[in-house]
């Protein structure tokens, strides 16, 4: 048995086995034994700012990590951006980083470079093997960073020698590290300042957006009075019909201190205390008010949704807790925009669909209409780098191979990792991307007024413009073995979402929206 | 005038004025401001890693840094790899890497991440600008830094405060650093060696490959005897009927060693020691006889140029060099394949194309097939990180608008960057470019047997093939708005060139090629 395969069967036996694989001439022999490893599926990505967005997309599913496969230095860093956002995630996430032979380290050969500043700028935990005798023992250690405390990217630099030469087998899993105690006197705390504290706020974040976290959550409200708004970007919301209801913290930082004025007490579950995400001149980057005491709850030595349950019981909370009803709207006609693009996504949702959310400025309806929608999961952008959605997308679908994904992306942040259409294709996946096509990084037309920079005069509106040419994701999907259709108007859209739905494997639906329309 | 407009009067003043843009919120005041310094041109790309290719092309044609725009950190990671192969091609290039306004960096917004690390892993020079008094300094400093010796790249971090406050104004470009003084006792000293130790070669890289080196080059070897090679990968060799022909050491280390066998003596003339791209089991990573003394001429010390000239004036070489004659091979019918497409492309190659070759496997025939062609340059893949091609072409037809640019582009490399293509239709490019469709990643099943670890299994095959579904460049083209057509034999390759030579604008041919034949 060599390092590859020693490696690859103790990933199968610690629970990783998928590969979102993007190889070079330094991983063939990792690739040579995935044939002796059956166990662990490799899913080629054209790219791998693919395969690191899918490996985030399947953890943020699944609750375990995926491994990638990436060549040298480039390789990582063509990942970075989606890995930056898996940091933001806060989701187990495992690299293989492939890198020349030690021996062959010293000669700067073309492909050199210093992977491991690279990996420690996105990654927790960050090792190079030193050979084919540890790399069982880098793999099981490599997982067991990846799934402590919230879940962090490990990368393991994997040196082609330590792959090719005889290894001493794989090692077992290392033990789960036990689920951190609830503090007694840190709910009696919390208790006692949400009670005495008025208006206060919980800001839920992380773990504390799934089923059980919203409900004991939704019953302290209930206590204590304490209003309750989700963090901007999650990582997974689960929401829609029979689940209580979460607002989100706005994008805008004008909007988010309005929703947080007057408030003497934050609890941040799992979450981050609320910062602007751009500095704009002349304004405060913290969101809540100058006297608002703010708690963190949660993060790595705290397991947020103990934390609401135990709360809940200290408090006497109320078992029952409103959720939103089912309430879905007509299906819309005529005009085809940002509305009723999320009246016709809301109508139609299949139960437990799985929504993955780079909308950006085209999605800005869709939390509303599809409030008591049949319930489902949301996957938002976590780390502001666009390019996440359509890769998010492969991951999810893999992940949970019986639900419906359907991927809102914008045009604009589509074209950084296009490339993932391709790998839905090859692996079949039942993903329905729907393409917000308002031609232009609307966006930044906003941001350009925003930052005081005004409306920019020809050049600087060129720079944001994707009217010349005009992109036609129909045929860049079918370019990439999707099938694809254009949606004109709501009828179109409407009919094709339906077969989308009742089609297994992917497609991809272009939305022509009108341009964002500028406020003032 | 606020920093952004000192910064990009001062790139203006200093030559450079041309910027590839991705930007975000963080760089608005920088967009905004290219109202106000008209001289510079932005050129929006929808991917970072288009950019900063883009911005290696253009400086190999030009000589001068183009600047990049990039968004913060995932920015910066986005444009890392074709940054690795401008890093290798040792050309000039400025980064501006936008970051969050200085007084918010303590809030770890989301789009907050370590860009010293990123930007050092990548760059000979990185400074953070400390705000808007310094930051017109800051921008001559790094035109300087991007400037000097070989060229480098130069990475500026710019907070967005530093551009939107008011700024002292520009400052003017600092005076250009003197060309390194040829030293005499050094030319005596080659001289002698050459003349002393038989066999010798010169093995010709970076600034040496192009006219005046090559001649100079020419003059020793017919003085000396000694032999004549490239380097595998220039960053720009001028070649074709008219000048001193030039083979290149081969990329494959046996071939290599076999073209290196029994010296005494290598003379690397601004390029690095031969060492082999990969290592592999059992075979040694040095590519010349252990016996053959290494001597390196050039890199920031030295100008290469001024040293194959004094050394051609110390040995008394005679003035006049053997120079490739003008040789077009018949316009080929028939069967489309590897050879054929290489006498395509020399029987029909107008003069002064810039042929830029990620041609990978499919383009071994190319070099003795246009060796006679119209002079013309080879822009090759420096790094050996793929998809630089289509940036490169991006760049380089900005440099030289006069010129045709032929982009001979691998099918699996072409698939990083193929938002190339928009920017080519955007800006009306004169580029063809010729998709060589073996729809595999041949390279890496040529080195899965190298590197020993066999022919792989089924799973590990399925690693390398791009069939499934087959990838239709002619849809992806036509959906970034560039004219495309396909190419399944010779007659349609011919047409479908002589008509993109013939047409301004840019165009894609997709030549359907079979798969690799593997050796054995």
């Amino acid at each position: 048995m060599n390092g590859a395969q020693a490696l690859i069967r103790t990933l199968v036996d610690a629970g990783v086995n998928v590969c979102f694989a993007n190889p070079g001439t330094s991983e063939m022999h990792f690739v040579a034994a995935l044939d002796q490893v059956p166990e662990m599926r490799g899913v080629l990505c054209l790219f791998e700012g693919v395969a690191t967005g899918a490996a985030d997309g399947y953890a943020r599913i699944s609750g375990r990590p995926a491994a990638t496969l990436l060549h040298l230095g480039p390789g990582l860093g063509n990942g970075f951006a989606n890995l930056h956002n898996a940091r933001r995630a806060q989701v187990p996430l495992i690299n293989v980083v492939g890198d020349h032979a030690s021996h062959h380290k010293q000669y700067d050969a073309p492909l050199e470079s210093d992977i491991e500043a690279l990996a420690w700028a996105c990654s927790g935990w960050v090792r190079r093997s030193a050979g084919p005798k540890s790399v069982a023992t880098d793999a099981a250690d490599a997982v067991a960073a990846a799934s402590s405390g919230r879940g962090r990217i490990a990368t393991l630099i994997l040196p082609a020698d330590a792959c090719w030469l005889e290894a001493t087998g794989p090692v077992a899993p290392r033990p789960a590290s036990p689920a951190p105690a609830v503090d007694a006197v840190r709910v009696a705390e919390l208790a006692a300042r949400l009670r005495a504290s008025q208006p206060a706020l919980m800001l839920l974040g992380g773990r504390s957006l799934r089923e059980r976290g919203l409900r004991a959550a939704a019953r302290v409200a209930a206590a204590t009075g304490a209003r309750l708004l989700g963090e901007t970007f999650p990582a997974r919301l689960e929401r829609g019909a029979g689940l209580p209801p979460l607002d989100r913290l706005a994008y805008l930082a004008e909007h988010a201190q309005a929703q947080l004025a007057g408030l003497r007490l934050l609890v941040a579950i799992d979450a981050a205390a609320p910062v602007s995400f751009f500095a704009y001149p002349g304004k405060a980057s913290t969101l809540s008010p100058a006297d608002c005491r703010v708690e963190l709850v949660g993060g790595d030595a705290e397991d947020p949704v103990a934390v609401l349950e135990a709360l809940a019981a200290a408090l006497g909370a109320p078992t029952d807790v409103p959720v939103a009803p089912a309430r879905v709207p007509p299906r819309p006609s005529g005009t085809l925009n940002a509305e009723t693009l999320a009246q016709g996504i809301a109508a139609l949702l299949p139960a437990n669909t799985i929504v993955v959310d780079e909308a950006n400025t085209s999605g800005v309806y869709l939390p509303a209409y599809t409030a008591g929608a049949p319930r489902h999961d949301w996957l938002a952008l976590t780390g502001g780098s666009i390019g996440i959605g359509l890769p998010l997308a492969v991951g999810a679908a893999l992940a949970k191979p019986d639900a419906r994904v359907l991927c809102l992306q914008a045009d604009g942040s589509a074209m950084y990792t296009p490339q993932a259409l391709w790998t839905m294709a090859r692996e079949r996946l039942d993903v329905t991307t729907v393409i917000l096509a308002n031609r232009s990084y609307a966006i930044l037309n906003l941001e350009l007024m925003r930052v005081g920079a005004g409306a920019g005069g020809a050049q600087a509106r060129d720079m944001l413009d994707l009217t010349r040419p005009t992109l036609d994701f129909v045929a860049l999907a079918q370019g990439m073995g999707v099938t694809a259709s254009r949606a004109t108007n709501c009828e179109e859209l409407c009919t094709q979402l339906e077969r989308s739905f009742a089609t297994r494997g992917p497609s991809l639906i272009e939305a022509v929206l009108p341009p964002l329309q500028m406020p003032g």
